[in-house]
């Protein structure tokens, strides 16, 4: 059994909860949590406790899946914890990534323990396939498209405007720019030619929807760049049909080996729950940790360091008998 | 620069040697064949040597490519060259790769080599995402469609048919049950249910077409059990329309992190040519294997032994910053 804790508790650390429940061989210590414990209760019945005592765990766990966000938690949270424990993350800020990861490096190496970060679909499998699809076909063109799903940032830009008082924004990939890469039109679309967004909003008063309708596609970066789409709803129908978190998208690769002769390398997400799909993404991933890490294989690590064989739970010979 | 050798000269080989146009870090040695060596020129102009000669290139080479068949070539050969040769191949015959990888695993640990084995896409590619999807999402299935593409078996298996004077067999998928399978139909599906054969058939004289299409149609294990379409043709039409050797595939695995909470991960390949794609992969892997032999790791591996940060032509940092 690997002993897991689980450092925040939102949507992901639920989802970590939920797919320990779909396997074997892992174990939840405790819930870890910077609110008052007491007042916290977990949805698996797992122990809640303060992140205060987080160092009273360091022999009692094995791998410490972070659970926090990528602006605040993660930059100071993964490199500290990882002084004291093995650490999987999905920090998901792609610029930052490798000072993120010499972090965390620096701090595993100098303790000997495995930090793995950006951990989950994009970053996570996304740059797997991106990785894989341009190493096998050189010359050539990958594009990824997220959604269709909700995206939490052009949410809360919306909350924002006045006389808003809830919102949901759905990024919608353009399925004719689909077409076209799959069909070899690899130029460089625009913003608007690859998404769409789609926004769901509740409004104090009618008679302000205009005014938010043209704040929100006006809004620079945001939605000025996309075809936006806006629909005024009741917070009743928001919270009935808009209450799950969805995604998904598409990573496409157009090349050729030799002139004219073309391939077209696609891997596609549709996903019932964002959270709880990452989540199982880090806790796959944490069984990797957890070999790493004994067999010394330490300092920070991602998607690209693991090999398939460490990820599975077969033994090689079932590997090579069932799966290759 | 990493020295190759192509070893067996046909659809392959050639695509072999169009990959390394691609690419800035290999170079070819030389061609072998088991016919005389001046009655065979190079697509791409390279030098062709006997069989015969190999081991006078036992140190001119980093990896010898093996482009042989898996019925009676690679059998044989991947653990014969593998005493002398850091050695690639495409061994697809699924139930015994097992057989495979334990006779090229001793002979490359006894004499310290490196021996990579059903390198393509399937096996291949698919068998990474095989692994991959069972693992990110335990509770689920997964579904493995072939085509549109040409089946070389399926082809020879018309030809053999009296009165039949050549044709060419498509392998075509059953969309509606792709469909089936991403809104959560997870059943067994028969043989017919998953896929569908369309044959291009030139026959000797028109008379005869109605007894070879009976033929085809009721031939066991080939096409009895599938929805088939028999199409008569001219030799210059099937010249003419099909020549190349189009292929692709569909991974698809459906499963759930709990209940109600659905996901689909899909990986699809579409190739213009199958052997020309297949050789881009081989020497994808090749490179792989040339940093393994460095660093002594030797034995038997397979694409679920290696790490993506490997396969890349990047450097660590250009992954962390470009492709994560």
């Amino acid at each position: 059994m690997i002993r897991i804790g689980i450092y925040g508790y939102g949507n992901l650390a639920i989802g970590v909860e939920k797919a320990v429940l779909k396997r074997n061989d892992f174990e939840v210590v405790c819930v870890f949590t910077r609110r008052d414990p007491s007042t916290v209760k977990s949805v698996c019945g797992n122990k809640v406790v303060s992140v205060n005592d987080v160092l009273d765990y360091k022999d009692k766990i094995d791998v410490l899946i972070l659970c926090g966000g990528s602006a605040k938690d993660l930059p100071v949270q993964s490199p500290e914890l990882v002084k004291n424990f093995n650490i999987i993350d999905s920090f998901d800020t792609h610029k930052t990534i490798i000072d993120h990861f010499n972090n965390v490096n620096k701090n595993a190496l100098e303790t000997n323990h495995v930090g793995m970060i950006s951990i989950g679909w994009d970053p996570g499998l996304f740059s797997l396939e991106r990785t894989l699809f341009e190493s096998i076909i050189p010359d050539g063109k990958t594009y990824t498209f997220w959604g269709k799903g909700v995206s939490q940032g052009h949410s809360d830009a919306i909350r924002r405007i006045p006389h808003v008082l809830d919102a949901r924004q759905y990024t919608i990939p353009v399925s004719e720019t689909q077409e076209d890469v799959r069909n070899g039109n690899l130029k460089t679309f625009t913003a608007r030619q690859m998404h769409k967004r789609d926004c769901y909003v509740v409004v104090d008063d009618p008679k302000n929807e205009a005014e938010v309708e043209k704040a929100i596609k006006e809004m620079p970066n945001y939605f000025s760049d996309y075809d936006t789409t806006v629909h005024f709803i009741s917070q009743k129908e928001l919270n009935e049909k808009h209450a799950t978190l969805p995604h998904g998208g598409l990573v496409i690769r157009n090349g050729n080996t030799s002139q004219g002769t073309n391939h077209v390398m696609e891997f596609k997400l549709t996903l019932d729950s964002n959270p709880e799909f990452t989540a199982s993404v880090m806790l796959a991933y944490a069984k990797v940790i957890y070999k790493m890490y004994n067999r010394g294989e330490f300092g920070a690590k991602t998607i690209l360091d693991v090999k398939l064989s460490d990820l599975s739970d077969h033994t090689y010979e079932e590997l090579l008998t069932k799966l290759i």
